[in-house]
């Protein structure tokens, strides 16, 4: 089932620029991980702002929050989750 | 290029039935040749509200007017569009 | 699974006693009926307010919307839907 | 009684890693505490976010707040109290 | 207990002065009835607003939101409710 | 006159917990004198919240400012002022 | 004693075009007159906006809502009052 | 000078087509004059919204306030106006 | 013309008491030449906030950022601007 | 295609001045080329605050954010996008 996530990130500046970049590669391993295994169905990139817009499809709050709680950028990250559904009006029969 | 559209509908309770759903039937022949065209990408139902969230794929703000000023339920919605791009860290070489 | 909904009504003035009635009866019997169902886990008042605070326990979003979207005084309610999971710290093995 | 309550957890960065296992094991020890007694008779994570969504049963404000403000926590949690009764439509006759 | 209520009262214009009027009569006896019963301890207008800032004192929420929700001006009220509880820095032995 | 002031506490973690006691201290010492002067006339514990709800009768804003400037906690308080007056259904004769 | 009060008027489109004048007029001649007799200090117009910020000298909170309540346009008004006092780096010796 | 203008505009359903045509042809005489007077600086659409960013160039508050009060569309208009100056960076001499 | 100007101060408490006091003896010196000079014609301090609100009277918006942004203060404070006109109601000429 | 910004700067205290001095030098350099490029169409500096508002014209929400978030300033900045277009009442061909 599907979930809109929004992510906005804010690194405090007392992290040094080692532990910045170990943690955003991280990060980056971990997100392609995951869109390859089908979790993070869609990743977006929010012009002008350190912020994504996501869709996830997951088992449920469960697995969704298991997921986002272990990503290296959770500490840092304000979130906002919205349980989606396919759209009366969509083409398509499921919900992509 | 991507544009997430947020819509929230709010049709006023003066509307007879009959105008309901004559606005709601035009709103979905249009969304429906929108997503055949490719310019409405995605589509998908808020849980337990009167609302979407989109991806359009238009050539440009231009466009994007164009068509969100022209839905049958342009009146009675409440519109938030914020434009997206790749991410960095998406596993895809396009913003799909 | 578990999806906390907050709901506020606010029936417009324009609407007959009668109408008004005849809508909170309905809305009545469907929140027994969903709660013997136990799809409405719990249902409390917000003390002061025209609102309630539920748990709902569904399949996913889309049961979740099917419910909400159906219920009588929908037109008339602010729905603001949270998905839960179990707490860490719970004593309880399920999300109860 | 009962009161809905909602925290959300802001550890500052300055802790070390040791604090914050301390003040987190603390937590859960004293949050499984008050479960078994049954005055926080609910405690559900929302799924996403480092918060909780939580159903306390208490003689009253003051025996609330004395609860919550010596949760180890307490000092790091941005807390919303909101006083509960039962529904009208409820199928149970006290406000479970 | 006491419960802080802040109440901001909206009239619909459609209204006839005649039926304010009997509203506003209404409401003032119940209020004089509930702050010599005890139940509505503080009552006080806030200057420049159609609006007051009340403390009751009553049983509990079940108690509050009885006696909120059948006041004559309720539907056309937005009502904010705050547990209150004895100031550790206070030099009254209760609550007053 | 009469005032409601809410003050909102949020000290800062650099401060060490022998400067939060002296301040805590201070702060209550302070309260006592002005709760015995009739100034701060009602001080009542927001529950759940490291915040309080008060009524203050004071000359006028000039002697507001004054208290409430000179407080010990003031540099870490949010405070709002919101001017009081008797209430027209008060069944008191002044504003108490 | 100096309140700062902010009035935004926002009049209902079913009032006729005759209600609306006969309501602006009889406002214009009661700001007047209220400046006049130096309660209202200052009245300035919000660029761009159907709005007023104002200074008044007034005896306290009571005189204040007396005055603001007792407008023409009151009902039409959104009204934010905020109590000031003289400024310890004003160049005057009292608040003006 | 310059000022900074958003305008979100909001037709009452109430008004009739011929209304809503007459005013928006009014609006449109107007916003045209003032472009070719240099009042009326810049001119765009929001994309999505029936909305406005425009940069009028004005001898200050007065004349922007008389103005905009004047526009057809005024009564129905929700606006924000940002006084601007030359920004250090600019390439430019003035403040265009 | 005049501007509505609202200042909040927060100065960091990594700020010595020294450096503090020198900011605030020099922000003292400088807002009383502004006064003295008519471009600051009004100070008030907002009762219970480290705050004020001022009308100022200058050029235009350069000279209005000129002096705020050289106030000693500045980077430790939010403002909000509003300009303003003279109001059709006022008894003066001008804008006083 | 244009896109409306605008930008707020926060630079935190624990920089020197020397950082936040070549910061702010590489910052205006940066503008100037982007002005130059064209990319950077308008930037005005908003009265009374360290924020701007912008107007740029690039290829699409990319190339957007390729330039915001290499500024020098990008990590301070709060950024809010709008995407804008021709308004039908412009008395201009194009978007300018």
């Amino acid at each position: 089932m599907l979930f809109h996530v929004e992510m906005d990130v804010r690194i405090p500046y007392s992290l040094s620029a080692e532990e910045v970049d170990a943690l955003k590669q991280a990060e980056r391993v971990r997100a392609m991980e995951l869109q390859r295994s089908g979790a993070w169905r869609h990743l977006w990139r929010v012009a002008g702002r350190y912020a994504n817009v996501s869709i996830f499809d997951v088992s449920g709050p469960p697995e969704l929050h298991d997921i986002l709680s272990r990503l290296p950028l959770f500490p840092f990250m304000e979130i906002r989750v919205t349980p989606l559904c396919r759209h009366p009006s969509s083409i398509r029969d499921d919900d992509q």
